[in-house]
């Protein structure tokens, strides 16, 4: 059945029946506004749009697979803030035609990631659109802590990682060459793995800025070096390569190097610390924070991309 | 220029420089996410989607009409609940070839709408799309009072309305024949009216259920009907039809009351209160609260149309 079939109220009833109220929604779906808990007085906010056939495609994820994506690219968001995700909002627009089924499959996709740090959808809105469009806007309780911001990075200052890069680029490249496999790297694409705790932690043990990896890594390294006014130099040999990432990348030619330093959508947290100290539980050291401008590679240009820009 | 031309960093950062912030606004755009002030401890939260061809034409509006019309849907959210709106985000979905003026004009309207009630745009997303999508989530605080949901009314109840309905849909009748005047109805359309501070003065004075009147009159009363599990009746003498709009319906063979009844996106804000008591500055009786289910027009069933599904 087609969710023109079913129209959009009948759709939202089916949608509504499949999200869970978390501890911090005070009043759910169903009405103009939601209502959510805000403890400190303040509630972090941020907006991620997914649009088909530039952030996703039908055939290479199931529809619960697209709703783990959109929330987590909206959740690492919050946690990239220091802040523990609260809620979701998602406006959802689909072509008539669509299965009404792949609608609620996605909702359960998108309150399942959300699930896995206490959070819930509670609210949104649904419209007839020729392109299929997700856009979720995340809420987030910065637990009384002043929010991690990317301009506070320090010459002299540890840069580290919380979480994995290059497994979603990875999965993403053997998609787009039409292999299946290795499945580890395509599931990768398909539901990130995302540190969402490492983000508060990070801003509890002194943090001085804070990104969510989600275009490239050293695009998005670029723009704490941008906003601190600093340079960073990434360490090359502080990246595994795993071994199926390795063969991947050389069957197909590849630099695995690429995937790990410009490849996003994997929604890892990288974090400046003040040196000297130890790094929280989930961080590892990765490079380092100069004088100077702009982002190195083991303190040479990098040649290759450094990520993606979503107009281009 | 195009948007491709700029690329989303470029234009992210023209449109930031066309937002102002507000006194809610703690932390602006340009971080992984905003901070807003949430001053009792909750946040009201709403998303409402435009889709281009559906809620809106860019040859009968203009960027800043559209930023105006998007802001003032999500707006009005708010208001319904009791709540005054405090930020905005926004997901902005665009053809690569869209001029990036009216990108940054589109933004300077979203600004502008929302910094009428204080609220300011403190964050967003912007991909490319076949289809330009216009997505925006508004926050807002309920300064203590409880949200004044669709469920709480009662029979015996007045039904009363603030703001004016018709006018957009006049409009929106108008510019699908081909016309452009008359103008005030035009602009009804373009840049709706909406009585934001009326949904907090009733929530103050004990109304009893409110709702934001955005795809028809009569169609978000049977939401208030359904939810409250009374019957309303609307009193369609309460309506004052102006000169311009009796003599564009009598041009177009329309019957007026059909605009006033089931029109929406002038986003009037429509409540119950107690009976025997004056109601709030600002608020007209248009009707009563039953016994019973559904929706009636001087207690007869409606037999047109009494809104819109976005999906059908």
């Amino acid at each position: 059945m087609s969710i023109a079939d079913i129209g959009e109220f009948g759709l939202i009833s089916r949608v509504v029946a499949r999200l869970e109220n978390g501890p911090k929604v005070l009043l759910g779906p169903g009405d103009d506004g939601a209502v959510v808990a805000a403890p400190d007085g303040r509630v972090v906010a941020s907006t991620d749009v997914l649009v088909e056939g530039r952030h996703f495609r039908r055939d290479w994820c199931s529809a619960a697979d697209i709703g783990h994506r959109a929330a987590a690219a909206n959740l690492a968001d919050i946690a990239a803030m220091g802040a523990e995700p609260t809620a979701l909002l998602v406006a959802f627009c689909a072509p008539p035609d669509l299965d009404a089924d792949w609608a609620e499959e996605l909702a359960a996709g998108l309150s399942a990631e959300a699930a896995l740090v206490g959070a819930s959808v509670v609210g949104g809105d649904m419209s007839s659109s020729p392109t299929l469009t997700i856009a979720v806007t995340a809420l987030g309780d910065l637990g009384g802590r002043p929010p991690v911001r990317r301009g506070g990075a320090q010459p002299g200052e540890i840069l580290a990682i919380a979480g994995r890069t290059g497994h979603a680029a990875a999965g993403y490249t053997i998609l787009s060459r039409g292999f299946r496999t290795p499945k580890a790297l395509v599931e990768a694409y398909r539901r990130p793995q995302v540190p969402y705790g490492a983000g508060p932690v990070a801003a509890a043990h002194g943090a001085t800025a804070m990104i969510d990896v989600s275009d490239g890594l050293l695009q998005d390294l670029g723009h704490i070096a941008d906003a601190s006014l600093v340079a960073i130099d990434v360490h090359s040999a502080a990246f595994e390569v795993p071994s199926q990432m390795r063969d991947a990348a050389s069957a197909l030619g590849l630099d695995p190097l690429q995937w790990l330093l410009a490849g996003g959508e994997d929604h890892a947290l990288a974090a400046t610390f003040p040196a000297g100290e130890p790094l929280p539980a989930g961080w590892a050291e990765i490079g380092r924070v100069y004088d100077g401008t702009g982002i190195t590679v083991d303190r040479k240009p990098w040649s290759g991309p450094v990520g993606w820009d979503h107009f281009r």
